[in-house]
């Protein structure tokens, strides 16, 4: 076996999450370090017909969440979209953390092929376990942490690379 | 088995890299169909010192082509980064596509446990094959094309997540 689900999925939005909130933390020492107000990072957007930092935020967690239980076939918690601090958008990343902490690696058995639906109205799919994962979860989940880094860097935030790609730990599951 | 480490990378790749090339046709449309020099879209950046529409399609064609290279303990070719038109960012997406072609699945075999080594002076890493690919190689990869997306959307050009996400195929490797 080279990958489970289970490896290709927890730990990869464990990491990503967890590599977001920080990013978060740098952003909130920006902003208080220049006299500028939380909000308009929080708040801003590439374009304005694309979603805020927080909605990347709250699309990469959900990106996590339903990618876990869709993968299990389990219920995903509900999360409203309610955060409007930095405080609150490092405890959305902190629940999902959570949440995806309790998935033990033997309940993805099976996923691979398990049919997946996903989406809504006329973007609704369905796709066996291994193709949800590697042609939405992973990239959905990317696109939202690269997203708000970009926000980030566009407003000026010192992160780089380094801080996306987060330290690397080769004893992960 | 769950995912080989070849289903987790050469059709990962291949489809974000056809996707890219047709985000980039996306572009052309828009430019001329509004009077905009293309140059002004390969040349944006979000921030001044992050890399151009132009940098972020190398680094996305670098980090698929050193991926399967190293998976498979094998040489990359080299791609010279003088890409300075849409019509030859789409060439160096074929041609990246092309020799991740050349992969067999089988090559792959042995490549989870594989020490890999990535990165250059204080950045040099050595990870295992499939921490490589889940902490570096995914994510970066995704990076590239998610910024290489947002450059778009930032210039007004009309794209959307489907075009980031592409056609779904339940048949793909």
């Amino acid at each position: 076996m080279s990958l489970t689900l289970y490896e290709a999925s927890v730990p990869v939005f464990t990491r990503g999450l967890t590599i977001l909130s920080s990013m978060l933390d740098k952003a909130e020492a920006h902003a208080s370090g220049n006299g500028v107000a939380i909000a308009s990072y929080i708040e801003a957007r590439l374009a304005s017909d694309m979603l805020t930092l927080a909605g990347q935020v709250q699309r990469a967690s959900d990106t996590a969440k339903f990618g876990a239980a869709r993968l299990t076939a389990t219920e995903a918690p509900s999360f409203a979209d309610e955060e409007v601090t930095l405080d609150q958008l490092r405890e959305r990343c902190a629940k999902t953390v959570a949440y995806l902490g309790t998935f033990a690696a033997g309940s993805f058995e099976g996923g691979d092929t398990r049919a997946v639906t996903f989406g809504g109205g006329a973007n609704k799919q369905t796709l066996p376990g291994n193709r949800y994962l590697l042609q939405f979860a992973l990239p959905n989940f990317f696109f939202h942490v690269t997203t708000a880094y970009d926000i980030l860097r566009h407003k000026g935030v010192p992160v780089g690379k380094r801080d996306y790609l987060g330290p690397f730990d080769e004893t992960s599951a």
